[in-house]
């Protein structure tokens, strides 16, 4: 018996912290943050959480205390030492100092904004607000959403025996283990794990992460957690977000034209392809709807790598891809198409919570390189598991977004008009006069 | 980091013993100790074990080196203070003082007889004999088959890697519960863990009582095995074994006529209620057939409580009870039917491997009081559960049984003739020729 732990377990923790580094977040937030702070280190934005689950009355169900306690401790949380000298010393998708001196001492100064924390009686819901430097600021987005995960996790999880939570974590590893053999049946399928902000908890990411490295193989190519990466020796992964299109827009709408509005989501890329040269050119086409963007992109992109649809029906945004490519003029045989929109795959016994990974895999075989960001139901899939309560532990869609830009409202308008976001609904029927709304679907239901 | 734990089980354990206690145990071995040794002190029997699963050529897989330090081990074992007092001061089947104080300081001064374990090179198994006063050698048969059990699964999973025995582990659990879940379909059926002898692992066997008791409720009535009942504070269960019958016909066999053997069987019974009274009277009836058992029985076994099928299919043989206790004027209704041969329960997506409990208990409703002993597919269920090898850890059909009395062959011959066992075919003629072959059907495969 270890007595000093034992002990010091008892009277030591109060509360266990969800996010404990500030590593444990996106990297694609390291990798958008060094042409934030190169080119926009002065823009000021407000990010604002949400949970598209309304049904689920979340500030009725995590006390708000525990809600403060956990976003005081990441408040506190600075870059250590070793992990800046990781983010220098690392080698990030084949490239050798990926990131600058001057872009690691800025993480090595940066803090955490305050951030406004309150309910909202009509809704049920919190009501979460930081601003501040928007590289700063935008280091918020996945540990709120990660926190109120997996604060929401542990309150069901306080009615439930040891028994069941043994039964439960049983079944949730069976089936990851089964999905796992799915895909293992595709040797061509590749995927990273991009489950941070949805993940169940902070561990069983980890023990997802282990199990796919031991059973995928060299089919399990990356994280997008830098923590996990760095601790464990996988690849990180992740580039761009629609943050970035979406403040220059917004940047651009309180200055410019509609044309220079219209014109701000190819400025990321040109800014991107500044810092990062050759690497990490992989677009995010649909902020502001996919189609309007492919029809109107400058000829330069046809030098890019891939792009990443995330709000259209995936083998519908595929071939919209391979289309996009042949017209630039490119073979799309040569090009990524990295799919990470609510995806699953297919098992027996239960149905796929999302776009079936396989499926999509077999439709783009032999047309456009395919590989997959693997989030909600890779990291957060319990349906079916509690016993007696299989709905128990439905993943929530919880997202922390970027609202204005200098005072500015920012738009998202998406795909999926179900996922079209803004504080101001002038300013998204402005947008959607500036970029139209061809080949904008039905809204569809958001998935997880 | 609790160093001293950590350095002494790397230093201190070579080996990881399989049997900590003589009381892990069935638990019905006490209660016929205590017959044995009140009417059979100096008998001396011979028991041997066989491997029934012929073809896992288990001496190939186990090191003779390891059954030996297990088995050795266990022989160091006595009784200790602490369980004797549980003994003498627990109830059981509602009887305070089960067991005579002469009784349990034979138990206190019992000590297990020596073995001789040898290799039989052309079966690939091992050959397995021990000899000495019948109460102390009928120890050795649980722990005998729980050893090779457990080392023969340890000897699989040494070649699974940590992820793969975490998958296993779980899929087991789920599949478990599952069982577990369709007996609690139908609250009016009880049962007990009678799995110790099959049993995957102690650990694993514990973990099953620990989840009968938080699912099962008032459903789960107990335990054959001694050590959990006493240290979970669980019913311990179970009456006798086809040893006694087994023991008394060779004893007539090799002093009296053919009718001393036929009544020798009756003789069982009689001594039994002789110890216990009107307790513990559940009757086993298919040592030699149990139709010539029903068919010739005294008019006082209308008394007993019950009965114990054990080789014939199960809905038949209830059907012959219900039968047989109307004959002798009594209501079946009022008699216990306890089946404990080859259980099992339907899963999705799994085939039963023995009979199913519901379809029984359905068959059984309104007719005869049911109960179930359940075994092997309760404490070693791993079909389907071992990544990539799903039959790697498919349960084995491992007995350990009474060879000779005094140098007299025993015999059984069982309702199922691949059951019958003896060191002498002569002998097993002989019985065939005593107690007929009425109601014998044909060989079936013995379930595990």
């Amino acid at each position: 018996m270890d007595f000093a732990k034992r002990v010091s377990d008892n009277l030591h923790y109060d509360m266990d912290p969800i996010i404990r580094s500030r590593m444990d977040n996106d990297f694609y937030k390291l990798a958008m943050g060094q042409v934030i702070d190169h080119f926009h280190p002065e823009v000021r934005v407000r990010f604002g959480g949400l949970n598209r689950t309304s049904d689920v009355r979340l500030a009725e169900i995590i006390p708000i205390e525990a809600m403060r306690e956990q976003l005081d401790h990441v408040k506190t949380l600075r870059y250590q030492a070793n992990e800046l000298i990781w983010l220098r010393g690392q080698t990030f998708y084949g490239v050798e100092g990926l990131f600058s001196p001057a872009y690691i001492n800025t993480k090595r100064l940066s803090r955490l904004p305050d951030y406004e924390l309150e309910i909202d009686k009509e809704s049920g819901q919190f009501i979460f607000n930081t601003e501040g430097r928007w590289s700063d600021v935008s280091d918020w987005e996945i540990p709120y959403v990660a926190i109120k995960n997996e604060l929401y996790a542990r309150e069901i999880m306080k009615k439930m025996s040891v028994g069941e939570l043994d039964i439960m974590y049983a079944r949730a590893k069976a089936k990851l283990y089964a999905k796992l053999e799915r895909i293992k049946e595709r040797p061509s399928i590749t995927l990273s794990e991009f489950g941070t902000r949805r993940r169940h908890s902070f561990l069983w990411q980890e023990w997802v992460i282990n199990m796919m490295t031991e059973c995928l193989g060299d089919q399990f190519v990356g994280t997008s957690n830098s923590y996990h990466a760095m601790t464990k020796g996988v690849e990180a992964k992740g580039t761009n977000a629609h943050e970035l299109p979406m403040v220059y827009a917004a940047i651009a709408a309180a200055q410019g034209s509609d044309e220079d509005i219209r014109k701000s989501q190819y400025d990321v890329l040109h800014d991107w392809q500044h810092v990062y040269g050759t690497h990490l050119r992989v677009f995010l086409p649909d902020t502001f709807g996919t189609t309007q963007f492919l029809k109107n992109a400058p000829s330069w992109i046809q030098w890019w790598k891939g792009s990443r649809p995330d709000s259209k029906d995936p083998i519908e945004a595929g071939e919209e891809m391979i289309e996009f490519w042949r017209r630039m003029g490119a073979d799309p045989k040569d090009k990524i198409c990295l799919f990470s929109d609510g995806l699953d795959v297919r098992i027996d016994g239960y149905e796929p919570n999302g776009s079936d990974m396989i499926d999509i895999h077999d439709a783009m075989t032999g047309k456009i390189g395919d590989t997959y960001g693997w989030g909600t139901m890779a990291t957060n899939d319990f349906l079916g598991c509690p016993p007696g309560r299989p709905a128990a532990l439905k993943p929530l869609s919880l997202v922390c977004k970027v609202q204005s830009v200098n005072g500015q409202p920012a738009v998202k308008l998406s795909d999926n008009p179900a996922k079209a976001t803004s504080p101001s609904k002038a300013e998204i029927e402005r947008y959607k006069s500036v970029f139209g709304v061809e080949g904008v679907g039905e809204s569809r239901e958001t998935k997880v």
